[in-house]
């Protein structure tokens, strides 16, 4: 049958205005593929502090939108209960023990530490580097200070941040005791800023810290050129005491500065989302909102709430390292509420999968990938977490249950010695999430698996020996 | 300056075009002076118990929406820890010593009790039916269960639910001691359901409770007549002991039981919710979701969390009378957080001034009126928080912080007697909702504010002989 030429002329018309949008799905595809990836890592936050995790007097609305955008994972845990061996884990994949980037002895790295992140580790950074990616790596390190141990010899392009703890080197003027925390000035702590490998600053003015690292951030995400994709590591001093604000964010808190500081990390936040729209790239960039470990209670009001969860820093019950996490890709992530397990060791298998970028080999990794939770095509393939304090494996969880096989309490609280729980003790944490209620004598059965998954676990153990130590 | 017909004829057909518009803000006007109000009280429901709240394991989409949606309200109290007080207070606006509604020897009422709610006493019901509502009670009552007392004899022009609480009457053949609560059957409590006046079944078949609460109560919405404003009151008895859920929610919950009992719940609202919408009705009804006191801790995993505060029902620390509160009103309502001081006494009063209702004359009230911060208008009146165990004055809030006077567990819990604070103790509850650090020494001037506010507030008050120990 023959047809009319104003029919085929239609066709011509409609098949050129469908040729852009062919061509622009392709990119968007060429663009899906290598998607770039933002972690905002906070420095001892608590389960329970931020409103979409139940906090009453801190303000998040931000974050809260983020939950609400994206995706409140509910059973997400970091790899250590302080801050150098779950910095080390995040970055490589890998538990602590098996990096040395642990000790029993000292629990993280001080300005006197000789050791680093060993120069054999692949870091998130190197992975995704070798893979095309631009890397960035604001906020604090942890790491190692020395040169060698850097953000930028350990895969990331440029740095901006304090390379470890914002309560360290300490001045001999400061004032003795807890006072230099609890009434804090810049110039009682003597720590520096370093651009890449140099040092601009000294003492770190640390009222402005979060303040910077936002706006070398933004500042990150707005220069990126459109087709290289980009990592964004923005792992905030705060609010690790003392704690710091900016102006704007002085005493307008409910909660006091401590609220001040979280409010200022929501502000933050919103201008990496926003940053992120700005440039384009939002639909094209996953976010992780998290935090290294629970929140420092010994600190008093300075320090974080654990909500719901027993006990925190320092500890392995769940309020030292579940952490109130929020992940956000807009059109991609599947919005809602996520209780599967995941930790920040599965960003490095996460980010793999979803870039195409080859994961470290030569090695045994503790990553899983989580992207089928993320984009909801399937449930989160991890089944373990293991607790570890240093060197030792104080708990483990399969699944909903978890057994304690040692208790320590942390900056005085009981037990204060490393304590066998003989015989272990058991709890189910989907049920009971404040480990209130030891049920190992019912199920002993539960017990035999999960001492089963130790055994198996520890026949793939070579700890290296502590970089703490040195 | 003549103009042309042409600009006349627009200007006549604009205004014509406005006419409609004007009727329809005017019948708008007449109908959001008397908007539509429902209660959803819940029992024993735990501050960290949903999702928007922080719980890790509970799924609570349906409210988790409505607190987007509508207001969360993060400091929002019942007026006592236990039950029969907590709802005479609710209903009247009053501290449950001012009508009697609480007794240092017997918490609540029993099915042996003589006593109930007053005549006397005017409850939200009667206030709205004088001003036109028709009004509904659905669910639990515990104000008196002979006739007398009854919600159709206090202002209800309808009532179906049951009388006291569900694990009251206790069957001769029901298993002794905690096992007929942890694996409760309908049948080993002879409770009855009640519709109006009459008893129509007795061992209430406790598996459909809720459904059918949820089935009245959204009947009551389907039915009523446009031109008639409402006000439903639906008290579940839920999540109080023993736990039943319909058999849709058997097993669904990650938390359990308690789990499977919340999402029910939480599918409730959502029935309630989509009824209101349905009806045409959503746009000018206030809901209000709510608890009566804490959750029941010494029920084990029977009983909810408090989240990040302390201790739980019949004990005067915040877990035991702050309560997880959201807010509803589509178009009305400012979304948000709300971290301003609120009472369920207060919700007569603000019905009234919603509605022109008057408000009962001739007694002490004890209620704020509450619909500037739900407009958005303004802040909450109230000040102040009296923290009463029967007749026993335990502990004051006044704006940020909390005193102390006198402390009590529960339940089994530490102090097992009433014990004074000597000296008193003084809590910061925005900066520590925990109640872990007593500043009082510190704050000599803020405990002299408040027992100064102790001396007014005595002076105004006329406690009533007891109604529970009849």
């Amino acid at each position: 049958m023959k047809q009319p030429l104003w029919l085929f002329m239609i066709a011509v018309i409609a098949a050129a205005g469908l040729l852009p949008l062919c061509i622009a799905r392709a990119a968007d595809k060429s663009e899906t593929s290598k998607p770039n990836f933002v972690v905002i890592f906070c420095d001892d936050l608590g389960y329970g502090d931020l409103g979409c995790f139940g906090h009453p007097t801190i303000k998040t609305p931000r974050l809260d939108q983020m939950a609400i955008e994206g995706q409140r994972w509910t059973q997400f845990y970091s790899a250590a209960p302080v801050c150098t061996p779950s910095r080390a884990a995040l970055l490589t994949g890998r538990l602590p023990l098996r990096s040395g980037m642990c000790s029993d002895r000292r629990r993280v790295l001080f300005p006197n530490s000789k050791g680093g992140l060993p120069a054999s580790e692949v870091t998130i950074a190197e992975m995704l580097r070798e893979a095309g990616y631009a890397t960035a790596c604001v906020g604090k390190w942890h790491l190692g200070h020395h040169e060698e141990f850097l953000p930028t010899n350990h895969g990331f392009d440029s740095y901006f941040g304090i390379p470890y703890s914002n309560d360290m080197d300490r001045a001999k003027s400061a004032p003795k005791g807890r006072t230099s925390i609890f009434q804090p000035q810049s110039e009682y702590f003597e720590v520096p800023i370093l651009r890449d490998l140099e040092e601009i600053e000294r003492p770190a003015h640390q009222t402005t810290l979060t303040l910077r690292y936002t706006q070398q951030a933004t500042k990150f995400i707005s220069e990126q050129p459109k087709d290289k994709p980009f990592f964004l590591y923005l792992a905030h001093s705060m609010p690790h005491v003392p704690l710091f604000r900016s102006p704007d964010f002085e005493n307008q808190s409910l909660r006091g500065l401590y609220g001040d500081v979280i409010e200022e990390i929501d502000w933050s936040v919103g201008q990496i989302l926003d940053s992120l729209e700005n440039a384009g790239v939002a639909e094209n960039t996953l976010v992780v909102f998290t935090s290294d470990n629970g929140p420092w209670t010994s600190q008093l009001d300075h320090g974080g709430s654990a909500g719901l969860l027993h006990e925190g820093k320092g500890t392995t019950w769940e309020g030292g390292m579940r952490e109130p996490t929020l992940m956000w890709w807009p059109e991609t992530i599947q919005p809602g509420t996520v209780a599967d397990l995941g930790s920040t060791m599965d960003l490095l298998a996460t980010f793999a999968a979803l870039s195409g970028a080859q994961k470290p080999s030569g090695r045994t990794l503790d990553s899983f990938d989580l992207s089928g939770p993320i984009t909801g095509q399937g449930p989160s393939p991890r089944e373990h977490i293991f607790y570890y304090r240093g060197y030792q494996l104080m708990a483990v969880r399969h699944r909903e249950y978890k057994v304690h096989y040692q208790q320590q309490g942390s900056y005085g609280t009981e037990p204060k010695k490393r304590t066998k729980c003989e015989p272990p003790k058991l709890y189910h944490l989907e049920i009971d999430p404040s480990e209130r209620y030891n049920i190992a004598a019912e199920n002993p059965e539960v017990i035999a698996e999960i001492d089963a998954l130790v055994v198996t676990h520890r026949s793939s153990l070579k700890p290296a020996p502590s970089q703490l130590e040195h």
